[in-house]
């Protein structure tokens, strides 16, 4: 990618994380260059997402974690010089996941595996549960099962996900995580383990929510490998009976308050709809939530100070770190149903952890093509190949989709998001900051021209 | 790498994990092109490694989980026709890792670690201790630290380890875990962490062996990603300490039972000194041991029995799978203790893992010239260098030192060795088939000609 920025640009990004003191030479920056500046020397993000990681670490939703987590953003964008920053907050049904999380195969091939429980999970009690193990190799073959067949076993779904640059396998193999407890609690299993819903080869299994139903059943993510060892013993066991003890302890803590982070680079005309950059600031309880979702935030930050860097912008730039994203996006839909009278005039996220951005889509194209293409030819520079497809947001902007107003997906690069998602591994190391830079400097080049622009911006 | 194997070569290696049923075409195949079958067609190696990974699992030294391993050697060997099977005894004082395994910052940062206990690590008792954590660059550092200067504080201990194709930088890195508890402890230290010893980015942390001294302290490994956290904490925390919450509550079973599987092709002329083919059977109880070990024993018995199928050898082949390597080289010691007088030819090891060989050593280069450069010679074709440093043997043939004759080191891509090297990660999954073939068909050629080597193979 080549990069052709001025000095000045370059001066001022280099010390962007001073940002009131730049505030006197507002506007004497073109957007383009201080673009390029992020390209290269963006420290904003990482400040943000080694920060997060660092001081406050697993934030899981509803929990005293994910408060301290509201805790630390509300003073970081204060310290940036954000305007308006609050924390929002609503209420939740919390799910922790207990301090137990044994799997052993006790016959015919005695070891431990390891297991980690998926969100919602029904707790076996510390003394655990011990049952036949039933094999299916997709989610398809669990629904076909005969009803009462897995009456008292334990039902491990499996799958086959391989990674995809636009991440779309894991519509393919999700639903072995996303419904599968669900089904085969209708078949009478006692619980579940599934082959972790990701792409790598590591003993961290992937958890997620899984859909609770009455009389929930427990249900746990194993590591990839210790599934393909599982499934090895079913190829060696013959006739043999596989049985497994499982012991998974999670808990329900009932109503608890979690809370949407806001902060506002304020417009100069804040009658106009503002544009609306989202990220989610709680992680699953087993990783400090680095590309899922600590650099999304960072990112929509940095761009928000970049933009400000350039001069006041027209629209106000709204930063949405929302709560409790992954058990069921209650932070998107509390935001909406707060602010659904204040109608937004553009919205974005990023949570698709932090590798390069790769493709434009927007929801304007045939309703505003020259935004759309005036867009989509600022970010070419940094391999940002436009595209037809209708973007649809991400699970942080309900509201824009509730106000059918517009959306852009800047998508990022997947290729790897799956060996990281809803795992321990999901740590700061994983990030690489050149990548990180470029997701800046594009969301940077978005926000920008749409905080400036005059005209309306509508969805289709 | 070209391969030109004949028809009938191939056919039998295909087949080769039937040899009784070859035993009657014994001497039709050629050495050369048996090693060349089995570069492209070997089964035995990975039907070794698979098996005792996925039958038995993690097989900790003296446990009745490494007593299940030997048995299925046992077993294994006998089926696969060798000779002489035999597992032999010898007594051991066992350390097992017991249940709890946490680590958690307390302050300023609260948050959890990933941690497991050192083997020979003291238990804190499962209430833990709670201390400040001073930071040590390097082992160096920490024995530079004045007497008493840690009293009643855990000694964080890090080291810059890169990964290297030759494994050299575990000497430089190695001493953190080697002797960080026991220099920690003379300083007053009530417990160590150290970052762990190897190359990954998993939370997956890398145990082994503590020096271990009177008054034991608990001694742990912190996962690498948790351990450049918990760096990044220091570099953040300023004049604030940090303090950990540590428990670990590893137990010392007292003396218990373990043992060296061996077994033979036994040769035409047993009165000549056989060819020690070594491994260890025994693995960290944090994984399977699919690179440490298995696929060395596999690989050993492999090129055993390839050799068997080029007719029977002139001097015996004899594989030693030996037992509590890692604690201490108990099996190594006790096979040389109860066969010290029955002299050996020549000896070699496989205990690198399963990537590549790509270095040929010996310690009779200058007693030996013609001998070392018609093995050199042999297989070159496989990739396999030529080298002028003289082999010392690893852990297991403690026998071939003791009797002071000749070794062989066959040198293995340690490249991404200590990716996975004591860790959760070390499984099935890791072994690329082709590179662990390529090091069956070096075995098989390198063995073949020393079992039918006439004359005196002497160590320098």
């Amino acid at each position: 990618m080549t990069k052709f920025a001025k000095p000045l640009a370059l001066a001022l990004a280099a010390s962007a994380l001073s940002y009131p003191a730049m505030a006197q030479q507002a506007g004497s920056v073109p957007l383009a260059d201080m673009a390029d500046g992020a390209l290269d020397q963006d420290k904003i993000a990482w400040d943000f997402v080694e920060g997060i990681t660092t001081e406050v670490g697993p934030r899981q939703a509803g929990t005293e974690a994910e408060a301290r987590g509201r805790a630390w953003a509300v003073k970081w964008l204060k310290d940036q010089g954000f305007q308006n920053v609050a924390d929002e907050p609503f209420m939740m049904d919390t799910w922790v996941p207990g301090d137990l999380h044994k799997a052993e195969i006790i016959s015919p091939f005695p070891q431990p595996l390891v297991v980690q429980p998926l969100g919602g999970s029904a707790s076996t009690g510390p003394g655990g549960i011990e049952a036949e193990v039933v094999y299916f190799e997709n989610v398809g073959d669990l629904a076909a099962a005969p009803e009462g067949s897995l009456a008292g076993k334990i039902a491990y779904i499996s799958h086959s996900m391989t990674p995809t640059q636009d991440g779309s396998q894991y519509g393919f193999a999700g639903p072995a995580r996303w419904v599968g407890a669900s089904i085969a609690k209708s078949k009478g299993a006692a619980a579940t383990v599934i082959k972790s819903v990701g792409t790598d080869n590591h003993r961290t299994p992937h958890v997620g929510g899984t859909q609770v139903v009455d009389g929930m059943i427990p249900a746990g993510a194993l590591s990839i490998p210790d599934a393909l060892n599982l499934e090895r013993m079913f190829a060696r066991a013959g006739d043999r009976p596989i049985t497994m003890k499982l012991v998974l302890t999670p808990q329900k803590l009932g109503m608890t308050q979690s809370g949407n982070v806001v902060g506002e680079i304020v417009g100069r005309d804040p009658s106009l709809p503002p544009v609306l950059l989202a990220c989610h600031l709680d992680s699953w309880w087993n990783a400090p939530g680095a590309f899922d979702d600590g650099a999304g935030c960072g990112i929509a930050a940095a761009a928000a100070l970049h933009v400000s860097h350039t001069g006041q912008p027209l629209r106000t730039i709204r930063v949405l770190m929302a709560g409790a994203e992954e058990v069921g996006l209650h932070g998107s839909v509390a935001y909406s149903k707060a602010h659904i009278d204040e109608p937004i005039g553009v919205a974005f996220e990023s949570d698709f952890g932090a590798d390069r951005i790769w493709r434009f889509e927007s929801n304007f194209g045939t309703s505003n093509p020259d935004l759309h293409a005036l867009l989509a030819k600022s970010v070419a520079r940094f391999g940002v190949a436009n595209s037809t497809i209708v973007a649809s947001g991400g699970a942080d902007i309900n509201i824009a989709r509730d106000q059918k107003t517009a959306i852009i997906d800047l998508q990022q690069d997947g290729s790897r998001y799956f060996d990281l998602h809803h795992t321990p591994d999901d740590t700061l190391d994983k990030i690489d900051p050149v990548q990180l830079r470029q997701n800046v400097a594009v969301w940077t080049q978005v926000t920008g021209i749409l905080a400036n622009y005059e005209g309306s911006i509508k969805g289709e």
